[in-house]
């Protein structure tokens, strides 16, 4: 059973062996320009994914839906999110971005108002920075709470599930409380609504999500099966992304501080936090030389894989230097922070003027 | 454990004995002018109506709720109900009229638009043809799948509500879905919300039920007591009716024809139906005068106790009649069946202007 309320670190192979999510590294040849998180394997898996490769070659519509859970701060791990986002809404896809405050609530006991101030001021604010387009007219961001139609839709879904399909899936126990165990329905809602009539659905939609995740798209798969015939419903699809490896060499989160880089740290911090991260060096330098450092185990390595460096080809070559004991972690790390400090620099100064767009975003409700 | 997705003909002292429902009777003498149902102990039952007695003594505002679920015609039982909506509405109360869609939905599959015609056609055009003054501003009558402020606080509630205690009161088990195992809370906040801030809460607040009902009232109490402190909630009261039995001495019951006189028949059904009406008579005439009727056990009895008969003493009379045998069931259900007819000739009447009415409250929202 996979646990999406206590993320751990997955072994992937066996997501893809036992539960039945696809290589994504197959579908590559049918994309005419992969971004960077699917050409680098950090998008590893998926169902069904075919039809929205399917709508996105015959520009036909399609809707991306990716919910933000607002229980603290962001940090970089969570840009993977957004990047997917960006290149999605470039390709004309209908955006769906439920704030899960109803979550927030059952799960953490946060409360819905500040829910809202830490979506508006954090999560918002940060994708805007971080390159969604808040005009495109087929951006949907809405939180849940606030949104009857979900809700409306979550109930009516939640006749055909029963409780021991919530266990089995969930975990639950007796001693779960209710609202904890009915809002999966909700997150249900959130991913199939967009193919409700009143959104001219039904369309293909594909669900970004960390494997972690999964357990909802297989109850949301099973159920939109189940509910078909009334609703004329298209299974959804699902890709799955790699989690980011924190500073210290454990899964990067923001309720561990010391793992994670903040998005609203300053360039200096970051550098700083980057700089005494967990790499992938050996003992000695001349073990290092003799041997060749271990890209695979270093976080500044992987910093530059998910995030920095844009350049396929520079980033083979580092990896290779790498491997080769022809570059050390010192000289790496350099590059590396001189990258991150420019990229905090940009993303504050975007993040001034994000604010006030990510404030008007969610009043329109 | 009380089932109250199933009645069944229930044990009345043992509820009192055990549940600690206490006996209304105590109470009468702090009454002004109880009606009918109230002085002839129909009304055998309360938690808390000390807070009502109260409110209505020193013309405070206080709440009455009570639900109405669209499931099928609408029989002479049910205007038990109505008859204390009405005598409530003419003391101030603010009424709330929860149409308890969702639960139709999940306990029996009824869709949402025929749960609305239902309850415009059949429900309130005879809660108005029975005498609830439809103009009456404190009145509130609502669908549950369009009351937004009720679903919030249901999820709100949900929180402090375990799987286990849903499970000792209601008996839920695994192949229970979802739905069904959520609506309580909906009910829990259709009692509760008129206590909020946005409704000038709180305040008193009786929810007059069939003792069927009392595993919600429980419930509703509990919670309230978890969220005292936060919405300042008043532990709401409640009243118990004795069930009206049907027509063959069973149960009266719409999913079981045979047994009721329903809303919508015709003066000469109703009439017709309880001239056939099981009576407390004896096997022969000779047998009746000799050792009396039985009208504890009578049906037609219970008809002039129950709705027919507004003279107490005339009921009396009736009764001591019936004991000495002195009237014979003939006799007794001549009156009892001009009565009737004469009752239902009237309340078709008023049907048909209540239709309009009904149709327009509903529409409000």
């Amino acid at each position: 059973m996979i646990d999406p309320w206590s993320s751990a670190i997955l072994n992937y192979e066996k997501l893809i062996r036992e539960f039945g999510i696809r290589p994504f590294q197959d579908l590559l040849v049918n994309l005419e320009d992969p971004p960077l998180l699917m050409r680098r394997g950090i998008i590893f898996g998926h169902r069904d994914y075919g039809k929205i490769i399917k709508a996105i070659r015959e520009k036909n519509s399609f809707a991306v839906v990716t919910g933000m859970m607002p229980s603290g701060k962001m940090h970089i791990g969570h840009k993977l999110i957004v990047d997917q986002l960006v290149w999605y809404q470039e390709k004309g896809a209908d955006i769906y971005i439920p704030i899960a405050d109803m979550e927030s609530y059952s799960a953490r006991g946060i409360d819905f108002e500040e829910s809202r101030k830490l979506a508006i001021e954090e999560y918002i604010t940060n994708y805007i920075a971080l390159g969604m387009d808040p005009k495109n007219k087929n951006l949907h961001i809405y939180l849940q709470s606030k949104n009857k139609i979900v809700s409306d839709l979550a109930y009516k879904l939640a006749r055909k599930v029963n409780l021991n399909e919530m266990k089995a899936i969930y975990g639950f126990n007796g001693s779960t409380n209710i609202a904890h165990h009915y809002v999966p329905l909700i997150q249900v809602a959130d991913i199939l609504h967009p193919q409700l009539k009143e959104f001219e659905g039904p369309e293909p939609t594909v669900v970004p999500v960390g494997p972690d995740q999964d357990p909802h798209i297989r109850l949301t798969r099973d159920i939109s099966e189940r509910f078909q015939k009334k609703y004329g419903f298209i299974t959804p699809s699902s890709t799955y992304h790699r989690f980011i490896t924190g500073l210290t060499g454990k899964k990067m989160s923001s309720s561990n501080p010391k793992t994670a880089i903040f998005l609203s740290d300053s360039p200096e911090v970051a550098l700083k936090k980057l700089k005494s991260a967990k790499t992938g060096g050996r003992d000695s330098l001349e073990e290092q030389k003799r041997l060749g450092g271990v890209p695979d185990d270093c976080v500044v390595y992987e910093m530059l894989l998910y995030h920095l460096l844009e350049s396929d080809v520079e980033l083979k070559k580092t990896y290779q230097n790498c491997l080769e004991g022809n570059i050390m972690c010192g000289e790496c790390k350099n590059k590396a922070t001189v990258m991150i400090k420019n990229f905090f620099i940009a993303l504050g100064q975007k993040r001034k003027s994000s604010k006030k767009s990510a404030k008007k975003l969610l009043n329109h409700d």
